[in-house]
């Protein structure tokens, strides 16, 4: 399955940058996804909406996070392995909006072979989520398990 | 709109324990999730996900996180002008799996008045979403805006 350009933990290193696709949002999306999982009226309701915290209209923050993921999973974090979080941390400087264009540029800042696992690592990633103005909507730290490049004596039984 | 029931900063307490209602998941809800948000193959393909670090189907973390986020503002944590989070910390110790059946449990861990706008604080929750069986699937600290109680000379025209 792993394409050639999918990165092992060998590949990596700190201050690797990448930079996923865009991703419309819309108020169609921030009510579905609001409805079934963040159901508050700052996400779903115009009017109390204004009155609140956002002043308008705001996307969950899950639905943030969640718009991060499929923006790296979609290639914006090319690891082989997928990319599998032990732990992560997330801040929301400001509101997501109907009509802001997301994507999410990555940095690795941390690489940690595992002493126990030979075969693979932890590797922290900051990620930003930005608008098309270059508003910063969120802000990810995850904690990553990355895998070795696979080493063997025949390698043409480990493409 | 703020049932009596609802609570202000005034009302917290360090110690405060909330339990929410139980959300049942099941493969569809996995699928589909993961199809929009997480597209990966442990998310979404038996077969892959057996041979995966997961060892078989496991729900999206950020599946896990929405579902969670659901459970808390259905009346799992039934703060006064909602959840909103400022940021938060995410754990996943071991993958949320089709058929499992979660609840989240919440512990007020720390309450901050805000110094600079007098009519809000900084609450601390920590909620663990947990299987039927108790797992612990996932690990969340929340920092959450809460609003103080309004006080009024003519506490008529402030309900």
């Amino acid at each position: 399955m792993a394409a050639p350009d999918l990165l092992y933990l060998d590949d990596l290193v700190v201050g690797q940058r990448f930079r996923s696709a865009e991703h419309g949002l819309d108020i169609g999306q921030i009510t579905a996804f609001a409805t079934q999982f963040d159901p508050q009226p700052f996400h779903l309701d115009p009017e109390a909406a204004a009155a609140s915290l956002f002043g308008g209209i705001a996307a969950s923050g899950w639905h943030t996070a969640a718009l991060t993921m499929r923006l790296l999973v979609q290639g914006g974090l090319p690891l082989a392995g997928g990319l599998i979080g032990a732990g992560v941390e997330v801040e929301w400087p400001r509101p997501t909006r109907p009509g802001d264009v997301l994507h999410v540029e990555s940095e690795v800042i941390d690489i940690r072979p595992s002493r126990s696992r030979p075969e693979r690592g932890m590797v922290t990633v900051r990620s930003e989520t930005l608008t098309a103005q270059g508003e910063l909507v969120q802000k990810l730290i995850a904690r990553l398990v990355v895998p070795r490049r696979p080493v063997s004596p025949d390698s043409i039984t480990q493409a």
